[in-house]
């Protein structure tokens, strides 16, 4: 599976949670960034939170967790626009040290799925350095996190580039999983902002373009996206709305799109991909393991 | 005030409590390094957290510092043996952020000191890069905190060298105090660990050697240093040990040496540096004032 953040780590853990599922989650790294010094990995920590059932209510950050690093930094003259609670503050410190001591983002990464009790294997797109990049109204380019974080993604996006993506090599473990794999599933996660940083790793790009089943779960709801900036993202780029936008945004790539029942007059015509019908909300671990078995029994019946 | 950590910061705050005492702290940056990630100061922090009435128990810290990170970080594959309370990372998440921002050490030990209230100018020694590398019995160099926090200062210590001063210059303002202040103190600290990289940036040994007055207080009572290796490394560098071990550590730049009242057996004959006897130690602000009146009138008076 491929994972972006929230929608991608909810339809993991369903994923997860059914029994002979064996579930490796290939995670974004385009918005990675450095924060107070920290090296911040959020699609990463979003998975492995949201797998363990430790998540945050509004889909970052820990469950519970207090804020007294971030209270005392509010009292500095610094912009502190980006949270992190404490025991988040622990993860990234822990991950900041490790790569400061020569370690990899996956040996990190495998590290705290395992001290967090993820019951999968998580592996970022790539050890090396890939930094997505967007172009907004004023001819700008900034980063991920100045987009969502600081400027709440209000901004139009023209355009969007990965930095060091062509010079990229899969994080290893990969290939491996993908060529292995039943079935290369696409979370419901923003096209262009989350999946396409991992899919423009170019190794990545061709082992998925050579599976034979290829399954998206469509982001979009009633034409939006349930958080986030995906619908107005698509549009801006030029791919038009709804159904139509997530399959165009992912070029001939898809064999199969799970859409939610609500937007099957949305996908009326479509002839490819193959299009699966299924409540696509996962307000809870039931809903997702629900939609995970949909998935799972779509690959299995080769329907 | 040229100031270590704990003994000088407890002077510095007295000196700050007398009315008309000016005071410029002068700090070493020896000891400062990169741990998980954030670039710690220890004794600019010391002097800061101490000079506003909020310094942790055991000479470092802040006060009722809770320390959720740390428990975080413990269930994690990394060493915490450096301890760091959830306020204080706030302060290493600021200087390290401001830093890589590009702002000087100064300027964030300036900010960090006007946070927390400090009626004094706190100053680090240098700018630039200066680390207090210690060779020890194997013959391996190891910086100050593998030393001291790692190895809780077990090693003998067999040489000391600071690297990058003969390349660094004062921070800005530290030169202009020294040449206008009517005194010269060194607080109470560690002469080899604390004071001696200070005096390793060629221009603050040259305007220290300059002045008239140039008084310690010395770390040692009864032979030994209150708290740390003050004592042992004196002797293991061929100092010697008790009173004439501080003031050969400082090899003829002392006008002055005020030692404990329990110490006046150990100057007898001592005639340079000027010898004043005081309760030099520093359980309470009361105590601290004292210590610092004494001082104060003998740089008063002249004498």
């Amino acid at each position: 599976m491929l994972s972006g953040g929230v929608g991608g780590a909810l339809l993991a853990r369903g994923l997860a949670a059914i029994t002979d599922v064996d579930l490796t989650v290939i995670v974004n790294v385009g918005d990675d960034e450095r924060i107070y010094g920290l090296l911040v990995s959020p699609d990463i920590d979003t998975v492995i939170y949201t797998m363990s059932g430790r998540e945050g209510p509004h889909g970052w950050g820990l469950r519970d967790d207090p804020f007294t690093v971030m209270a005392s930094m509010d009292a500095l003259p610094i912009d502190t626009n980006f949270r992190i609670g404490d025991r988040d503050i622990a993860t990234n410190l822990f991950r900041t040290d490790r790569l400061a001591g020569g370690w990899s983002l996956t040996w990190v990464t495998t590290a705290l799925a395992s001290a967090f009790g993820v019951p999968a294997t998580v592996l970022p797109a790539t050890d090396d350095h890939l930094k997505s990049q967007l172009k907004v109204a004023n001819g700008d380019w900034i980063s991920f996190q100045e987009y969502f974080v600081v400027r709440h993604h209000s901004d139009e996006v023209e355009d969007i580039r990965f930095d060091g993506a062509a010079f990229s090599k899969p994080a290893p473990g990969v290939i491996e999983a993908i060529e292995a794999s039943d079935a290369l599933i696409i979370g419901p996660s923003n096209p262009v902002l989350s999946i396409w940083p991992i899919l423009a790793v170019p190794a990545i790009g061709e082992a998925v373009a050579q599976k034979s089943r290829v399954m998206a779960v469509s982001p979009l709801i009633g034409g939006s996206a349930l958080k986030g900036p995906a619908h107005r993202i698509l549009s801006a780029l030029g791919y038009g709305t709804g159904t139509s936008a997530v399959i165009g945004s992912y070029g001939g790539l898809l064999t199969d799109l799970v859409i939610d029942s609500s937007d099957v007059d949305d996908a009326n015509g479509v002839k490819r991909p193959r299009i699966h019908v299924a409540d696509t909300r996962m307000p809870d671990l039931a809903s997702s393991t629900r939609l995970a078995q949909v998935i799972v029994d779509a690959v299995g019946k080769g329907d």
